[in-house]
């Protein structure tokens, strides 16, 4: 038996103060046209504008900043398709600690210019035959860095949580809590920290994830009550949301917290880009887009419900981007 | 001689109360990636998430908000390709007035939609065979409707300044005063009321307009000191910025308080929509990215000076975006 440690609501406070010099207060903004389209009034949490393009400079920032000296010195390693990888790039960079990343060759080319724009060192891996876990864990052993991992460590998910503190206040603020919450899961690292930041400030709304078909193993686990594997590690346009499982620390954070997910295809992740170019004027890439999608596709919420969806990130290739044009 | 009212300070305050039930208070971001590319502090105004897709709905609503109940029923006219279209069509519609729309064959097809989709009745003209201004006169005579000017209204220039007020009070929040502010100019209108918010709240701050090359009338007059004329109406990419000369209200006004002006080609304004979508995660119509064009292009400050632009519509049909998206 290993005793593991939850972070709690106390957690997501105190990460709130070391955060906040580096992660912004990003904007929820309000569309008529997506009340309109999505039959509920919605609040739209602007992830994908936050520093580095993404959500992930939060948890990463609230691990790093807890380093001793020392271990600040010997650096950090990571491991990601690109989004926790520029966040810890970009977190590391303020702290003067040096940062290695392992990235899979296929990363979109534009995490992995934004990995190098922030100093960080690239260390590529074939996703098919390759073991990211181990290819860390060697550099680690070589260099005394520190692994930071993308979301099953108590700092990691506290960080998160400190975009669900901003939510619950801004929407207080925007005339009362909101009923319901849509986040995409791929680890379940910000549904875990957001889900602890409104039993605190918001205890009364529902939270849901959102997933791609196919790596829905969140949805299915929160339906049998254990941790579900996905089939595959690769498959969906979703590239920041293909995790093997929920984390066994997310997990039972998540489980007692959240009320269920939602499953989206690809398509209706681009078509959920689509409609943000369009109406929303956001850039989101296509897993920043699910929670979006959930809620485009599903309308599970009646016209008065006030109801939260994050756009988590932003890091969208050219490319992918005008395959989502084409749908406007 | 005619006598003309110029609106001040306490106008666009009175403005603030009508316009904001309609208009939302859009962010004011920093990013680090626009600091190093700039060499300033920039602080980036979107009002290309403002309701209607752009800064328009304010002066619009300014406006028809003090129209007597027997007018509203009677209803608006307006000429534009777009923005303003969109504004007064959004604007009517709160109000219960009925909205006509005097629009350029070859306006973007997505304010068209814009509008269309705001409850606007659209009539169509040629740029090179027509006269917009007669026939909305020509409408307003048939139906009793109120003609909604573009800038040359002292309500619309007082409902565009509330941007201003907005700019400098979250300038200020964020850590003290703008050294200077870049805004697009067309008409002068948004210029002119956000100077006169600055003259009201931030006195120190600069402003200097920006406007596509072969269109910088605003420019060229504030260097001649009289309302010089554009020799085309009509050859660039920026639709939204295409106004034949300075206005008999935004000149006298913006003379006297604006610095200077930018002027900047169809490629650069091409070039800063790239950088927005690549860096800022910010859909802009080129129009709307004129001002940030300028800074990224001219530089004119110095690394520790505080910078405002404005993005000032988000409007922009997938084509254009799609022609930018390749120098990405």
């Amino acid at each position: 038996m290993s005793e593991i440690t939850l972070p709690d609501y106390d957690a997501v406070c105190a990460a709130e103060d070391r955060v906040r010099p580096l992660a912004r207060i990003t904007p929820l903004l309000r569309f008529e046209m997506l009340d309109e389209a999505a039959g509920a009034q919605v609040f739209v949490k602007c992830e994908n504008v936050q520093r580095t393009g993404s959500f992930k400079i939060r948890g990463a920032t609230n691990r790093i900043a807890q380093l001793s000296q020392d271990e600040m010195k010997r650096g950090v390693v990571a491991y990601s398709s690109g989004n926790h990888a520029q966040g810890v790039a970009g977190a590391a960079r303020a702290f003067g600690a040096p940062a290695t990343i392992v990235m899979p060759e296929d990363s979109p080319r534009v995490k992995m210019d934004g990995v190098k724009a922030l100093g960080g060192k690239i260390v590529t891996y074939d996703r098919a035959s390759e073991n990211r876990e181990e290819i860390a864990a060697g550099i680690a052993r070589e260099t005394g860095a520190t692994i930071v991992p993308s979301y099953d460590d108590p700092h990691i998910i506290a960080g998160q949580g400190t975009a669900g503190l901003e939510i619950a206040r801004q929407a207080e603020e925007a005339g009362g809590p909101l009923d319901a919450l849509i986040v995409c899961a791929g680890g379940g690292g910000l549904t875990a920290g957001i889900a602890l930041a409104m039993e605190g400030l918001s205890p009364g709304t529902e939270i849901h994830t959102a997933e791609p078909e196919g790596f829905d193993d969140h949805k299915r686990s929160f339906e049998s009550g254990r941790r579900e594997q996905n089939a595959r590690m690769a498959g969906s346009i979703c590239d920041a949301l293909l995790s093997p499982s929920p984390g066994e620390l997310t997990f039972p954070i998540n489980s007692s917290r959240v009320k269920g997910g939602f499953a989206i295809s690809d398509d209706q992740a681009l078509d959920a880009m689509a409609f943000a170019f369009r109406r929303l004027k956001q850039m989101v890439e296509p897993g920043g887009a699910a929670a979006l999608a959930a809620l485009l596709v599903h309308k599970p919420f009646s016209p008065r419900a006030r109801v939260g969806v994050v756009l988590t990130g932003g890091n969208v290739d050219p490319s992918v981007f005008a395959t989502a044009l084409k749908r406007v």
